[in-house]
């Protein structure tokens, strides 16, 4: 077709930053974010904000491409990094507070990030990794405090004061006059995430502006994000950059309740203070607020939305939430999918029983309107399997908001791309109505005798027990066997049942090689993000040994 | 950074081709289509009938590039081309069923549309269109018929039917296993709309599958369409693709009701049959909404949202609606961006008395999420103008749904985009708060004794008298003024008034230089959008000569 022009009235790299500006403009007076008791801005101020923070970057040397790390919780500065960084060109880096020193100075030498932003709670932990980095010879990324901003006077040891500058400081010598450093190409980084490392070492996924914007307009969509969200930080900003949802939230002008510590207190205050309309959490955060002792809970004032992800929610947990007047949402997705890529919810469940609800809602559903594809396939013949909620095969997606690859690791990028889909190490099926189910990650799955257990289905009968908080199922060596199902279980708080209890529970409802063979008492292992640390039960269940001795074969 | 790859893993051209692709999954048993008594197709049937359409499009000789053209109501076969015609790789031009013989010919020549689908209402039209051509020696388009789907036994004449194809036939020859001809470039075209003229001959706006993917999305949650809307298809979807909204829907598996003819007695009769959630519409229909008699009003069974475009409502239009449980949204835009551009609305206003928020929401507003920034400017210096409500300038946008240009003409696009930003011609003030606000088309401003009077200001005034139904102010030509404003009227039924008293009116509420000169009583010309064909005005005020005669000075 002749006459048509792309030029720069009609072709913008996308970019989340584009939201910032706009909020700015449509959203100018309203709240952008709160914190505490002291804390409070409008969008104009956290643009202006970030514009002073993105010219200040750059005037500590900060270029296109750089990467700029941060360790803290879910404070304001958190918020502002998410646009103040990318304002600058450079790339944000946000690395999990449970990472011990050690860890931290592996990322950062991985990342080679110019500058690293520290919470003060942090502090100690972020100095003494770059002291590993020193002792190594590694070239240190210079260190900025972020104090505490809800306490104009925290109380941090002065000693080494000399070896970082402040963050407000920082901020202070901006200019908000900043002309923002847009993306040239939309495919250009704008964050690193470093994989949790549930099964292997940390492999750094780079998200870039075009994906971050897509998902954020995603995830706003399937979370039901309308007009005035008031969104509770429950979900680390740090993991996925939230779900993409700081970028989510600023796209609709929307209200950030920054949150230090979760817990079932901050969470209901929060909800009751600030009219919260929207949260997210991972299983451990619905656990807390489904548990939490009647003297904590209020009741909410109108329906708060929550996005659950990070691990399949138990049905129960599900039921419970509802009866609190928690919608629930439950989304299926990876860090290298920037965070949620499926969701499992229709409109004809509205009107069902409210287990039968639950059963179906705790699926993985569908993929969110900016992935393109999903599908269980074979992950040889790469051939998707029959929707006959039985056959297993690999979970693929495919679309925009798939990650650019692995930071400086060509092979495993490769490797998730082979057959030109990504291949997400879950195993599920495919049911008659198209929705998946993730049955287990491959390397989770356990073969005892031959036969495949799904350890989520079998997780599945023991969170329905009505002792039991939390569960976890892994393989334990057998010689006969090949492995036998082992399971962790944590009881609610003051509860007592016998392991011979449970096994008797679980093979009432479960086929007899399913029912867990072992049952340990014991606390759950867990990441940052809520997800229980199975590689850790797995070396505590092969530290056993064999159930069933050699030659001496056991009934199953 | 190293390590990173593009490929089909995580790159997709943007289409919305991709929202039928996961709705006919996601909401598979949901009603996508409702037209008349008889016609109801779920999502997979709509995904189905794509399929076998766009095959039956490549088995007539369509190729990727071809462009398929369309002159129609808002009937099923509407929204089903939306999808089959992109998915055969080919331009859908959708034609303004107001146009004659003639001006279709000029339109099918200029497109060189291999296929024309054509509704049995405007068959003699077609075909009359057909022979200009072909005595023209002009290579015509194929022909297709769309019969009333919601009468098996339409009452057409039989005499030309060996001219022509008919739909359900050229369906029935398709297959639902075609492998849809997805773009290779999100920048390929997928539709051509012709401006509506309303100050020049027509212009073919080329738009292209990533603008109008993101103005789908943005149409979506600039109209609060959440999950399970029910839409009204009262605007028509040849313009601008329906406002980018027969997309929109499909993105949302939202149910399209579809409606041959608009009046009040439908409108109302549709919205209590089938629960209608959203629709839209220009001022034409919400002065039907407005002013129904009380036998046709049913009372709504929730808040339907409404949006408002093609020309500013008048604030005593929007005050109706609000009470009769409308909510409003403005929004502007033209062609060129697609439909919707702006969107004019704030949480705070929510608190404010009716009339105030009716005067603030009649702007035209800020730029929609998906556009990228919108500008008043100086149309020389293009400097922005201070936001100060009174300095005129032209209204600019920039922006990733701005159009590819216009077909077969450079020169066009060319001053279009001159300077990188899209220029509208129209002219517009800042306010205070960033909000912009429409003064005038450039070319119907009126220049009065060397002073800029903007029409829309004199006929919000018009439109604020009690008898007055509609409104339209031209500048009639003035041997000594230049021109004066000149007024036309239209009554509401049964009302009876005379040129002095809204003369006098307008005196009490505008600057005497301002207020009309001229009322003449009369119907409205308009385009098939609702636009006031304001150059037909114009020619019947320049007929009417000059008020003042030369030399003879009158008092303004």
């Amino acid at each position: 077709m002749e006459g048509l022009v792309k030029c720069s009235a009609n072709y913008i790299p996308l970019s989340p930053i584009s939201f910032l500006e706009r909020s700015a403009v449509v959203y100018r007076d309203k709240i952008s974010i709160v914190y505490g008791n002291t804390v409070k801005f409008t969008w104009k101020q956290t643009q202006e904000r970030c514009l002073k923070l993105a010219y200040a970057l750059t005037q500590l040397g900060i270029s296109p491409g750089d990467v700029v790390a941060v360790l803290a919780p879910n404070v304001p500065a958190m918020v502002e990094l998410h646009f103040g960084v990318p304002m600058a060109g450079a790339v944000l880096c946000t690395l999990n507070i449970r990472h011990d020193s050690a860890m931290i100075s592996v990322l950062l030498q991985h990342s080679e990030a110019k500058v690293i932003l520290v919470d003060y709670q942090f502090l100690e932990v972020a100095l003494a990794a770059l002291d590993i980095m020193s002792s190594k010879k590694t070239k240190t990324p210079l260190l900025v405090l972020i104090p505490e901003s809800d306490n104009p006077y925290p109380e941090i040891s002065k000693t080494n004061s000399c070896k970082y500058l402040e963050y407000e400081n920082l901020i202070g010598t901006g200019r908000d006059d900043f002309k923002t450093k847009k993306p040239n190409d939309e495919w250009d980084p704008i964050s690193l995430n470093y994989t949790s490392g549930t099964t292997s070492s940390p492999k750094g996924v780079v998200y870039h502006h075009r994906g971050a914007y897509l998902n954020s307009l995603a995830a706003i969509l399937l979370n039901g994000i309308g007009p005035n969200p008031v969104y509770l930080w429950t979900v680390p900003m740090f993991h996925c950059n939230g779900w993409c949802l700081v970028w989510g939230v600023a796209s609709q002008g929307g209200t950030n309740i920054c949150l230090r510590n979760v817990s079932a207190q901050t969470i209901f205050d929060s909800i009751y203070m600030h009219r919260v309309t929207n949260m997210g959490g991972a299983p451990t955060v619905l656990n807390m607020i489904a548990n939490a002792p009647p003297t904590v809970k209020k009741p909410l004032f109108s329906k708060v939305e929550v996005m659950s992800g990070a691990a399949p929610p138990p049905p129960q947990v599900l039921f419970k939430m509802e009866e609190l007047g928690f919608g629930i949402t439950h989304s299926y997705g990876l860090t290298e999918t920037y965070g949620p890529a499926t969701i499992c919810t229709k409109p004809e469940w509205d009107s069902m029983q409210p287990h039968d609800r639950a059963r179906l809602k705790s699926r993985q559903g569908v993929q969110h309107i900016a992935m393109e594809d999903v599908d269980i396939k074979d992950p040889v013949s790469m051939k998707s399997v029959p929707a006959d909620a039985k056959t297993m095969g690999e979970v693929m997606f495919k679309g925009n908001t798939v990650m650019s690859g692995y930071l400086k690791n060509s092979k495993a990028t490769e490797e998730a791309f082979q057959g030109g889909w990504f291949r997400t190490g879950d195993l599920g099926v495919k049911h008659p109505d198209g929705y998946i189910e993730l049955k287990d990650r491959s390397k989770d799955i356990i073969i005892s005798g031959g036969e495949n257990i799904s350890t989520i289905e079998v997780e599945s009968v023991l969170f329905s027990h009505p002792l039991i908080l939390e569960a976890a199922v892994v393989g334990r060596p057998d010689d006969h066997w090949g492995e036998t199902p082992c399971a962790f279980v944590k009881l609610k708080e003051g509860k007592n049942t016998s392991t011979e209890e449970i096994m008797k529970f679980c093979r009432e409802r479960l086929p007899h090689y399913m029912a867990p063979r072992t049952v340990v008492f014991d606390d759950m292992p867990k990441t940052s993000t809520g997800k229980t640390q199975k590689y850790i039960l797995r070396e505590k269940a092969k530290a056993m040994g064999s159930l069933t001795k050699k030659n001496n074969r056991s009934k199953l």
